[in-house]
């Protein structure tokens, strides 16, 4: 059984999710974190909606035995493919990253037009663009994926890399064609290209859905009751299914500081 | 148990090892070959050696069980980190890439100044280097990997991109200052990139171990007297472990012709 001093889940396929990790670690200081990346599988973004579910069931299954209060999907691919399964399977509440990405989405613009980049699989599944249509279905929204942005990054092409520079203005020519006037970072990696792609979007507002998606959490933590005791210090354990080294070396870019040692876990089968 | 009417077992990470299959089948016929291609799971070569090796040895066990007469690893991340495990664990013929890679690089430098590329994983196991060492200490080897170019391949950005033209060419930059005269492409996905390669390397004679390999394997079945019986005919199987739609699509041009539809399986664990 799960308390207010239970720990909370946070997972994503690889290290992408600790940019949402770190948003929610400083919003929620006194909070415990179990945050568990798929290293062996990862990217999600490129495999089929199936796989992803059946991926996302195995962590949530670990999760559930380490009897997490609640579990936050910090990957947009999960979020927009397997949400439902994870909430159908798990007895806590499971938070994702596109409704509040598309919460921010709407207070930011203010033409009414919103561009959303993603993974393959996010952009086809259709998730943010349902989300943003639930919050108001009078917004012109527009979507692309982009595959490279990720490579990118984990290559550690950010800041003013040429490359990545000719890619984002590629990808985002028919958005911007489109006169956005707010883009959606609908995938957990792409705030580390933010220097980049500001370059190539010029006056539209970027949202990170990472900061609104810890306001969403704590939101609910509060109205179930279940926030950590008053005056207990947080802390933030990580697991990865591939090699724990390579996951805190590539991960403090992500989370902004150093990593305690993660640990490997086995999440196949489970 | 096996014999000279059992298929040959063929797999990769993912589509690229169709690379190889393409030469296999052209110069051997009357074979019937099994691909098992793990896309649930790729890329591999950014992965541990030991997820590379669990891997391979779920898929070996899999092969097992179809009484294949021979293996061909035709990946180079798996060649090159798990080749001693797999021949322990498979009672028939193992055959990797990279020493008919190395061989024919051996066969065409004049210089004895030979470069390789390849994946994150096959770079740093050095086996390429190895190999090559192996059959010429003399020559100068000269290693780069490319992360990059696996994910540029996968999103069609061949022929002559510009972003891939100008990845490429600071890939390259650190072994074309070598002087290198012969350059291994060694990753199955490479050889799909080859004229963004060449206008790159100008003079260099590119190395793609499909063929190579294609040859060493006809070599060790005739020494075994199992090559497939006179006047059969041959065929090809597929397998993948994501979505097998998605297998075919983007298999037929590594292929270079269209797949039988391929038919999903299940890995982990085995």
């Amino acid at each position: 059984m799960s308390s207010s001093h239970s720990p909370i889940g946070v997972f994503d396929s690889g290290v992408g999710g600790l940019t949402v990790l770190r948003a929610l670690a400083s919003l929620l200081p006194k909070e415990r974190f179990i945050y568990v990346g798929d290293t062996a599988r990862v990217p999600y973004g490129t495999k089929s909606p199936e796989s992803v579910r059946r991926f996302s069931l195995e962590i949530a299954r670990y999760l559930k035995k380490r009897h997490v209060k609640a579990v936050v999907v910090a990957c947009n691919t999960v979020s927009a493919v397997a949400l439902p399964d994870l909430r159908k399977f798990l007895p806590v509440p499971v938070l994702g990253v596109i409704e509040p990405g598309a919460r921010a989405a709407l207070a930011a613009t203010r033409t009414g037009r919103v561009g959303i980049i993603g993974t393959l699989a996010t952009i086809r599944s259709g998730a943010y663009e349902e989300a943003v249509h639930r919050l108001d279905s009078s917004l012109k929204v527009f979507c692309e994926a982009c595959p490279l942005f990720v490579p990118l990054v984990e290559e550690g092409w950010v800041g003013r890399n040429p490359v990545t520079l000719q890619v984002a203005r590629l990808y985002l020519k028919p958005l911007l064609a489109k006169r956005i006037d707010t883009l959606i970072l609908g995938c957990t990696h792409y705030p580390l290209l933010k220097s980049v792609l500001k370059k190539v979007v010029n006056q539209v507002e970027l949202i990170d859905s990472a900061e609104e998606t810890a306001k969403a959490v704590r939101s609910r933590l509060e109205q179930d009751g279940i926030l950590a005791p008053y005056g207990r210090r947080g802390e933030c354990e990580f697991f990865s299914s591939d090699d724990p080294v390579k996951f805190t070396e590539l991960g403090h870019k992500f989370f902004g500081r150093g990593l305690h040692r993660a640990e490997r876990i086995h999440l196949e089968g489970v």
